[in-house]
């Protein structure tokens, strides 16, 4: 009898093994967590609503020349997708100025950037996820330069999508937070997930938060939220 | 009757006008602080040797090729410099862990590194002088592409060469901060100082610190580790 082995679980998603080697099946969590795990709690529904959304997501990156590790829905909450080695490095690509950067910066929240601004952050819970610069990963050996390119410029060619797809939707992308894995032919693919808990989401005509700022800065709506990014996608969409 | 005009007061330097336009005066202070101001204190003869040890090593560089505003000593405390404009970016180079960057990315303080790591931060108090990427100097204009690509490359050289001339003294270089400026002409020049107070030095042998972090962390004999680096630098100058 097949027996689901649980390879890992993180804050919001837990990954099985499934009888393929090189596919695995993630099951997205009500789960929620901000500030590296300082703050905790659910969204009822996210688990649904994130497997929903990143599989859209994808889906719309790959038709459009973008590599992605997603394969297909497997329930409301569950995704088949290509078993890889993720990359401890997150990419971040910004529009305007939000969140942290808005704070380091010296920025006010919401200014508008006329060139979008990548940057690289070392996965490591332990250290916060601090800032990084080309020569730390290289130090680290998080990624190669060839790697760092390409994830730069895959960010870049996903921002330009997914700006030109929300702004359709009546939503200003403000930013997003990518993750890359190296599957077993070597291949660099963007990984984890993309949904209002790695974008910031802001309604273009009202301004409203339409992501986990909302459950960050004790908003309330949570839910609704993400049920408003959902329902602008799923106008043309049947999954 | 000429009247010495402050243009501006540093934590550890007094900027002074001349007669003429394109110089100015630097009247190096025993004024000593340390945490973005958060320590303060006095390094008595740290003016002193300050002075001394910043000619020495800009005149050192500029013999081997690196454009530098330093023009010639003055007093015991001061020297004349071109008058820059000084970039808003701070240029450290690493060749091992140590201090800020070693807490920040998890390292043993003193790994060594098989290549020198470069890192740009925006000379903010305010802001605490933030590690930035080169989207973020684009995005706050602080410097053109062109000119971070000069800070870079030029404070490669300016390692190479220090750590060159240090490791023959006995001491290795750590790390260094190096600020910018650009002249009337527009060419950017190595500006500021060259010190115990904006290097790392550790004694080859015995691993001693020579330099403000004996300040910072309260290990005593301040002044006798300025002292000891002007020594060993002029075993072989007279200035």
């Amino acid at each position: 009898m097949y027996r689901p082995e649980l390879l890992y679980e993180g804050k919001a998603k837990k990954i099985f093994r499934t009888e393929d080697p090189e596919r695995v099946r993630v099951e997205y969590k009500d789960d929620a967590t901000a500030y590296n795990g300082g703050k905790k709690g659910f969204i009822t529904g996210k688990g649904e609503l994130n497997n929903r959304i990143s599989a859209f997501f994808f889906d719309y990156l790959g038709k459009r020349g973008i590599r992605h590790h997603f394969l297909s829905l497997l329930s409301s909450t569950e995704q088949l997708v290509k078993r890889v080695t993720i990359l401890p490095v997150e990419v971040v690509v910004r529009n305007r100025a939000a969140g942290s950067m808005a704070k380091r910066l010296g920025l006010e929240e919401g200014l508008s950037f006329p060139r979008p601004v990548v940057e690289f952050y070392y996965k490591d819970d332990r250290l916060g996820d601090p800032l990084i610069n080309e020569d730390h990963i290289a130090l680290l050996e998080l990624a190669t330069r060839k790697q760092v390119m390409d994830m730069r410029e895959t960010a870049l060619k996903v921002n330009q999508q997914l700006v030109g797809l929300m702004a359709e939707k009546g939503v200003d992308l403000v930013d997003f937070k990518l993750e890359f894995g190296v599957d077993g032919r070597g291949d660099l693919l963007v990984a984890d997930e993309i949904s209002p808990d790695t974008c910031r989401f802001w309604d273009r005509v009202t301004g409203k938060k339409l992501d986990k700022d909302r459950f960050r800065r004790d908003l309330g709506e949570v839910e609704d939220a993400y049920r408003e990014i959902w329902n602008r996608l799923g106008e043309d969409v049947l999954v």
